[in-house]
């Protein structure tokens, strides 16, 4: 069993970046700048958004981080992605979700000038995905391509089965995992909540990925030997009695899974690091106005 | 084992749209009104278009029947289609593809406006498909949803086989079968070129769609009994001495699958009747400013 270490791969690819940011701006060209609205002071989103500034500069990213408070009008915010959107310096553009009630998070995504929606939640952006066309891919599909590819997984034919059809994960990975290229070209099967009889096709994996939100919810006894298991659950778990109070599980009851596996991701320090550095990766694309054909 | 009638459900579609039609003018609404460009004179492509004006027609709309040339360069094409964008009384615009190799069909499609591009294939409308938001369903994925839709079949629970992943029939396809609703709600299962195995999957599917391009592939002992089975497939196969020189095959051999069934489509006379009807649909939508949600 190899463990897919997300936190090292996110690592290595931040050096990576670093050194490319470098030669952009040593041979005269702009520094990548990423700016950042955040609305309210809900604490994960605080945590979320923190640690992306700090990736930002991490990498040489110039980034700008504009604080609403909880109350702010729609049309302001609004008014502001206008003015990020015509302003030339700036990159790449990201909203934390979830934003209040009262503000519409669709109208939000959709004013989002595409080239600089550098999570990818733009419908355009969606689209070309789906087309297979030059896009930003967003952070979590991005990433499960990534580790898949940095520990060369092998996926042609192999049959990928997802748990769970989100529009930000299970959906956009069973697309990006059915087309002709690398990784890709799985038989992919989609399962989620209606699903009937859900061991009867996670016994059939070569390649499972769980993004439910169900924490521990794969058992052993639903896999088959050899899978290679991508676990995309993040679920606060309390536990009384430790310093945070609670902790981070997966999808996957790692421990029963694990010894099955080919490979597999730990939770946390599996997906999760690598979606900032899809983050970092678009802006980067934007700058060089070069976007992703294939991964 | 029941016939799914796609010719005389097209019909019943088409004499409702033109009820609909009927008291729209007599209510003293605009009567709909749909634009198509043809290039070149290709025998298919003028077939195709020749049946969509008189589908207008017969349902009451109006239409406006665009010939250009092979030869006509790529920015007099773009610049009919801006003239139609702008044209309030065009409710909707197909470019009837093919077209010829010194045109873009990307640019083409691009830059008919979204709100008028009836066939569902610009990016924004595919990514709104794909989010599960308002738009047009492009003709094939609409006209299989709507005979699964007109024959109530069941589909929440069931596992669809999907067999090609090409945009314009297996994925979206695919992404509309998964989604949280009627029909839909199904655990799909995308197959293409590189899957192994393929009996494998779809002796296993309660629905099987069939979108390959291979005439007669798909054998009475690839398929479970009870299937539902949806072909897509339209190949010409030469047939010397008929009077059109061939006939119109299916991906699946009918009088082999047909008796292991609990519905099949014919081919001719299933899903390709249907396409049309999907137009008259989305350029009626268009007029009325009512974007598909649920179909």
């Amino acid at each position: 069993m190899i463990l897919i270490d997300g936190k090292q791969t996110a690592e290595i690819i931040k050096a990576e970046l670093a050194v490319e940011v470098e030669n952009i701006v040593k041979n005269g060209g702009k520094q990548p700048h990423l700016a950042a609205i955040l609305v309210g002071n809900d604490g994960a989103s605080e945590t979320y958004i923190a640690s992306k500034v700090k990736a930002c500069k991490k990498v040489g990213f110039k980034s700008t981080l504009i604080n609403f408070p909880a109350t702010v009008s729609e049309n302001e915010l609004l008014q502001k992605v206008i003015e990020i959107n015509n302003n030339a310096d700036i990159d790449g553009l990201i909203v934390q979700l979830p934003l209040p009630k009262h503000i519409s998070e669709k109208k939000v995504t959709e004013t989002i000038l595409p080239e600089k929606d550098v999570d990818g939640f733009h419908p355009l952006n969606v689209g070309k995905l789906a087309l297979n066309l030059p896009t930003f891919i967003s952070a979590t599909p991005y990433g499960i391509m990534q580790l898949l590819e940095r520990y060369k997984i092998e996926t042609a034919g192999k049959h990928c089965v997802i748990l769970g059809r989100s529009n930000i994960v299970g959906s956009p990975v069973s697309i990006l995992l059915s087309r002709n290229t690398y990784p890709g070209n799985c038989t992919v099967t989609l399962c989620h909540s209606r699903t009937k009889n859900l061991e009867y096709y996670t016994k059939q994996a070569d390649i499972l990925i769980a993004a439910l939100g169900k924490p521990d919810f794969v058992k052993a006894n639903m896999v088959k030997d050899g899978v290679v298991v991508i676990d995309v659950g993040i679920t606060r778990v309390s536990a009384p009695g430790t310093e945070k109070g609670y902790h981070i599980t997966g999808d996957v009851d790692f421990d029963d899974v694990a010894p099955k596996c080919s490979y597999i991701t730990p939770v946390p320090g599996g997906v999760g690091p690598m979606t900032i550095v899809a983050l970092l990766k678009n802006t980067l694309l934007s700058l060089n106005n070069n976007l992703i054909t294939n991964l």
